[in-house]
């Protein structure tokens, strides 16, 4: 099954600045192969089900590792049947409609 | 790693009624013989990650076995490594500080 | 326009314990005399769309009060057109389809 | 009140496709003349407070209009008082970490 997500993931318990611990959730997904798009709240990935949560529970075990006593993160995940889809086809999808006003 | 998470599944391509789409979902965490606790939004669930996240796979596939095209869902997850928490830890720590205004 | 949301806040900068903010949430929640419930990863409130969303605002602003530096917050909204639906009809919705299996 | 949120906007009840819904949206942000980024699962916004929490209240508004009997968004929020950060500079902060490896 492909899926698509959006990752943002916030360590709790180690002070204001997390950018740390999200270049290394960065550099996680790289590893995996997966393809991803970073952007100011997060981090699209796509990919099979499998090897796209394999990612997320990486980034957890490694901020963990990091130091960070808790870690807390928002996903959002879309899968369909009807077609496929990746990530640049939505940005088209609607950047075609919203210029055809 | 134990983990807690808040789901909240959407099927798209259905109609505005999604609470039969809901209740399977209810039934394939029951059936994973996971604790849960259903909200207006969403279903807490918590456990170990592999059985947790094994029963958000499922209700993707189920839904769209129900005939959805498309899923679309919202997760928070939280872990810890400083201790143990559960459900009602979390709904206690707030009640008992709220009431000590 | 008649609205529900799913509120969770998370101040950052803190340290690890949370509660002591959400407990505050839930105060200012009660003071505005919205309806609401408090369920292992947030708050559901319905009512209005404008006092619903200056609870929410008033929530950052009280935390950052109490001195976290940052809070970030993740919201689900959901309005309807069709019918009124409350936060117990969402719950008696899929209750009753989960039964009838 | 600075504010940077994380807009995504769901129509329910219209069908699979959505990205006419969301199209309509990016008009509602760029008439609000809010600086923004759209991505693969939503669009980023910046501004104070109220402008910005009006235009999901519009967005809201204009899909109801356009024959959507439900709509359900996520929204993430962040605020902070201990300095200034735009969509650009979370960007380049997790970029620049990225890279010294």
């Amino acid at each position: 099954m492909h899926v698509m997500i959006d990752l943002c993931v916030i360590p709790l318990g180690v002070g204001v600045s997390v950018s740390t611990y999200v270049a290394e959730c960065e550099r996680v997904i790289e590893r995996a192969g997966l393809q991803s798009q970073l952007h100011p709240y997060g981090t699209v990935i796509e990919g099979d089900w499998e090897p796209v949560m394999a990612v997320v529970k990486q980034c957890h075990e490694r901020i963990h590792e990091m130091g960070a006593p808790r870690v807390f993160t928002t996903i959002k995940i879309g899968t369909r049947t009807d077609r496929e889809q990746h990530m640049q086809d939505k940005i088209d999808s609607v950047t075609r409609k919203r210029t055809r006003e």
